[in-house]
């Protein structure tokens, strides 16, 4: 199996740039499409490390790839704004196959082509351990505000577009199983492939802003933990419908199977990247209403303080 | 002394932005002032390993922030462009000094600074060795086309702004004696600081692109493998002119005390960031003469193929 230290720096970028071709690419910096007038740039970057992020032996390269964009390009969203540019900072061992950087740059390419987006530059440099650095870049149109933390206010219902809890109840079923679930228990995996793969429709924060948002966050580190912070930045409380947000069919089973609580993965399981807005209008295409925002303070579910308030600590 | 395990997350990020504060920064993403019409955003990343592009025993943290900064804007600048943002992506051990993290993000704010930029936004996550990720977003005035490496064109002067083979030979010194220079040498300093803190008068490439240039690179590699990536994509051969490189008195010395011929870092020594356009112009302010562009293909010194070639590999 080739290596990155067999084919060398220059090969291994020609296979990225392969992989994911864009005009824009090749210079010493990437010169975006003019943006029409009034559109102002909006730039977000999230970093995935080997071991902590993904697993090789969870994820498909294309799976961390896809991964990779699907998380940078829902924070363009939350601000509602639409993705057009990726780069790509990956640092990788001298043995790293190089099919396997091939296969992140293809899933880079697949999931920037359903965003109309491109993978426009980045840089690759050598390591101990896999570090993949996703800058996504999106415009935002018109002179309306941007959907900010700081702008929930009371009397907004709260409303979702995407999953909640999948992705952390995949992670456990990963943890015990791998990739191999028990017999009987196949469905379970649309759970490990939005763990490994999630996805959300592109263009709904956008769309949220021109139907009448005001603010945005996406679960990147859990419901309940990023409403808490999306509550304290606009000075309100976010109150959760318990029926609007309760497990599924799929979430009862993993949890029956694994002897957890589902609502620890609805509550506080993060990387689902669900958009979380808030809006005094009717909830936008894409969009489930999830809650109320009230005056006061935290995040309450039917009125009483949410359980399994802990979510996903760095260090 | 705290670490990032003793601090945990939110304390460190508070570190870093206390450090390099932006109203920009703080929400999912970040959106940037409105450019005027006719801009087009221009964007570039680049990473720095410990151990491969920086040691923590030669490089204060404020230096390898400046030098993550120097370095990624001189690629917004080869473009004729102005930096107006960087975002910083740190992977870290949870055994890294908080006043380490604090110290690159006083680095950054520094010199963004000096070009009026600002670190609107981030991601801090745990790895077992340091990686330091900056992307650079800069703003593209007006319709003229960017410097690109695709039009450099005979008959132009090639024109350089920035040292020359002061980096490489830094990082030899450092090599052979650390920070403690022998008696008598003190002022080759001069070189190491160069290494660990490369400097460019910012807005050298904005000033070459209005007054004529139209193509550049900056010398990350070397400047003869940089210049021949040049040469080969503009379909040309460069010229240096080896009086207007010869090396000056500090790498004379070091040369004599390293035994090491001062050329070497010259042509074939890279991360001096220095900013290499072709003008059919007179040379624009700050910048001075090196070479011509003639037809033909590779790099010539005084006509003659230069030795040195191998500059910076990555694998």
């Amino acid at each position: 199996m080739q290596t990155l230290a067999d084919a060398g720096e220059h090969e291994v970028i020609g296979e990225i740039v392969a992989a994911a071709p864009s005009a824009l690419n090749g210079d010493d910096a990437a010169v975006l499409f003019p943006a029409p007038p009034n559109s102002r740039t909006v730039a977000s970057t999230d970093t995935m490390v080997e071991g902590r992020h993904f697993k090789r032996e969870w994820s498909r390269p294309e799976e961390i790839g896809k991964k990779a964009i699907t998380q940078n390009f829902a924070d363009i969203e939350a601000m509602g704004a639409r993705p057009v540019a990726a780069l790509l900072a990956m640092s990788a061992p001298s043995d790293t196959p190089v099919a396997f950087v091939r296969g992140v740059a293809e899933g880079i390419a697949a999931r920037c082509g359903d965003y109309t987006a491109e993978l426009v530059g980045g840089d690759l440099t050598r390591s101990e351990e896999i570090v993949v650095t996703v800058t996504a870049i999106g415009a935002l149109g018109g002179s309306m505000p941007a959907l900010a933390l700081t702008r929930a206010r009371a009397g907004q219902s709260i409303v979702a577009h995407g999953r909640l809890g999948w992705s952390a109840a995949g992670l456990d079923l990963l943890r015990a199983f791998g990739r191999e679930l028990p017999a009987g228990h196949e469905r379970l995996g649309a759970l490990i492939d939005q763990h490994c793969v999630p996805w959300l429709s592109p263009g709904r924060g956008v769309i949220a802003r021109a139907t009448g948002a005001t603010a945005a966050t996406d679960n990147s580190d859990g419901l309940v933990p990023d409403l808490g912070i999306f509550a304290r930045r606009s000075g309100v409380r976010m109150d959760l419908n318990a029926d609007a947000i309760a497990p599924d069919e799929l979430l009862e089973e993993a949890g029956v199977l694994l002897g957890i609580d589902p609502w620890k993965w609805v509550l506080s399981g993060g990387e689902d990247h669900t958009l979380l807005v808030t809006t005094a209008k009717d909830a936008p295409s894409g969009f489930r209403p999830i809650g109320r925002v009230l005056k006061g303070e935290g995040v309450t579910l039917d009125g009483k303080p949410a359980d399994y308030e802990e979510g996903w600590v760095s260090f």
